[in-house]
């Protein structure tokens, strides 16, 4: 069957296209909402479905518009459909495995199809971190999930665990306060980075939060059952029971792919951009999470993929213009 | 009554805050809403009414997540209540005439008052410079326009003109000539002073240029039919009929005030900023169309905001993963 699938893949002639969007979260369909505004012919790539991480936040509240939040999949809904009126093209479920980026014609090639764009412009964005520790893998699924979304509603009256600091840990908390019986918040700091008003929510919804704490062993038969957690000021091991454990602790580019084609990338692997969004090959720009940038928001994602979407205009139709 | 409101002013105590935004526009509003979710104590100014330019666009097709766009006042009251929702206070119709930022304590003086803030987001924006011809007003987002790329789209096939000599001007028609029917270019002077490269693609595109042509008046009902249009060489008079017309004489800084108090502008007026939206003085930020950036769309100012805010929290409460 692959081998069929390959072999008329072969055969196929290449599929043309001005601008190709390597993903379809946020920073993706909105290059997708301009690229296609301003008349170039384009193709967004997502491997999975449109939305990318905004579609499995249960309530997004910070982005400017929707002054009482927006579910993360209406919203991801809308800006897929805007996407599609502008014009674009959304392939899903189709993942980019190789780019050819040098030259004038670009090149990614899918599981499904091989294409040939003008510009390419690079909004993989990012994947959830793993805490690293041997047990973990072993129950993923099992009882430790990493999307609070997803998988909140199969532990109603339980007892759940968040990991993390940050915004992402305090909005899974706070969703899963809506339907376990007990969560608590574990982090390995002194102080949350997570923003005041969600630190004040948790509060007055009763979420514990267990500071200077990680944990340091997942236990149980075929399901999770219970934590070894370290609280690092008292130097002491003791064992909690959870039936859930929610790891909200950062996030990893998915740059693989892009560095596989000679894309420069900065220590932590995230691809380097001047401010117009540039990478350091002609005509490929990377946006939104996966791209360098100090803030990860739904509200900077789109900042950075209508600058990316404007320039690639730039480059395709008015090559004297564009000053490079 | 100007009097009296001096002296009380004058006797009045400091007003104590956080963040001080000067500017309720988009990128205002966003950065007041990223700074009151914070926990930061956040006023903002506006010398009009809240939404800036925003609020005058009779829709809003481009800003992500509004599939079927959004009339720009009611995008405006949206960015204002998720505003005062998140915990910012608005003042309205006050004019901040004069900042002191130097040292710890920056402080504005408006036409009402005095405050105090601890960080300053400048997000005044620009205006746009009008031909000034009496019925321009009339047509203004009924046939006129100062945004291709905003109002472009509403002219799909459709007969429209260009008013301007440089580089935008030249960009907003050839972006034009991918949408509309046909596309004029009307200039007062001989020359344009777009580069070279720009002319030979107008040229290439059969884009019409009328040089040495002014528009003396525009015609219509409730909406543009027909401009008056004068060939200072003949000085010769004649109607053309137009569905559109768009002006691109350029734009103007609204950023007097900051510079009377030492920030450092670009040569055209721009605020300079890093890629953190800092200015040259500690802990003052600008963002939106005022600060320097070739984009200047709503989705691009509110990224920038995001930035800021995100900053002067930083600024201000230095918590343990905010690197100056």
């Amino acid at each position: 069957m692959r081998e069929m699938t390959q072999k008329s893949f072969e055969n196929q002639s290449e599929d043309n296209w001005d601008l190709i969007v390597i993903g379809g979260g946020p920073a993706g369909l909105t290059a997708g909402i301009y690229g296609a505004r301003s008349g170039l012919k384009t193709l967004i790539l997502e491997m999975m479905l449109p939305g990318g991480c905004i579609a499995n936040a249960a309530l997004v509240e910070n982005y400017p518009g929707f002054p009482e939040g927006i579910p993360g999949s209406d919203l991801a809904k809308r800006l897929k459909d805007q996407c599609e009126y502008a014009g674009a093209e959304i392939h899903v479920m189709e993942k980019s495995l190789e780019v050819n980026l040098q030259g004038e014609k670009k090149r990614v090639i899918t599981d499904n199809r091989k294409y040939c764009g003008a510009a390419v412009i690079i909004a993989t964005g990012t994947q959830q971190r793993h805490l690293g520790i041997p047990s973990e893998k072993k129950f993923q699924g099992r009882g430790i999930s990493y999307c609070a979304v997803c998988d909140g509603p199969f532990f109603k009256n339980k007892n759940v665990v968040v990991v993390g600091g940050g915004n992402s840990a305090a909005i899974d908390a706070l969703f899963l306060s809506g339907l376990a019986k007990n969560v608590k918040l574990i982090h390995r700091r002194s102080t949350l980075r997570a923003e005041n008003a969600l630190v004040e929510d948790m509060m007055s919804n009763r979420i514990k939060i267990l500071y200077n704490t990680e944990i340091k062993e997942f236990k149980g038969e075929n399901k999770l059952r219970s934590i070894l957690i370290n609280n690092k000021d008292k130097d002491e091991v003791r064992e909690i029971e959870t039936d859930g454990v929610f790891i909200q602790i950062g996030k990893l580019p998915n740059s693989a792919v892009a560095k596989k084609s000679g894309i420069k990338l900065d220590e932590r692997g995230y691809i380097g951009v001047d401010s117009n969004q540039r990478t350091n090959i002609d005509g490929v720009f990377a946006v939104g999470d996966v791209s360098v940038s100090p803030y990860k928001q739904m509200g900077t994602a789109i900042g950075t993929a209508i600058i990316a979407a404007s320039e690639a205009y730039g480059y395709i139709k008015r090559p004297y213009y564009y000053k490079k």
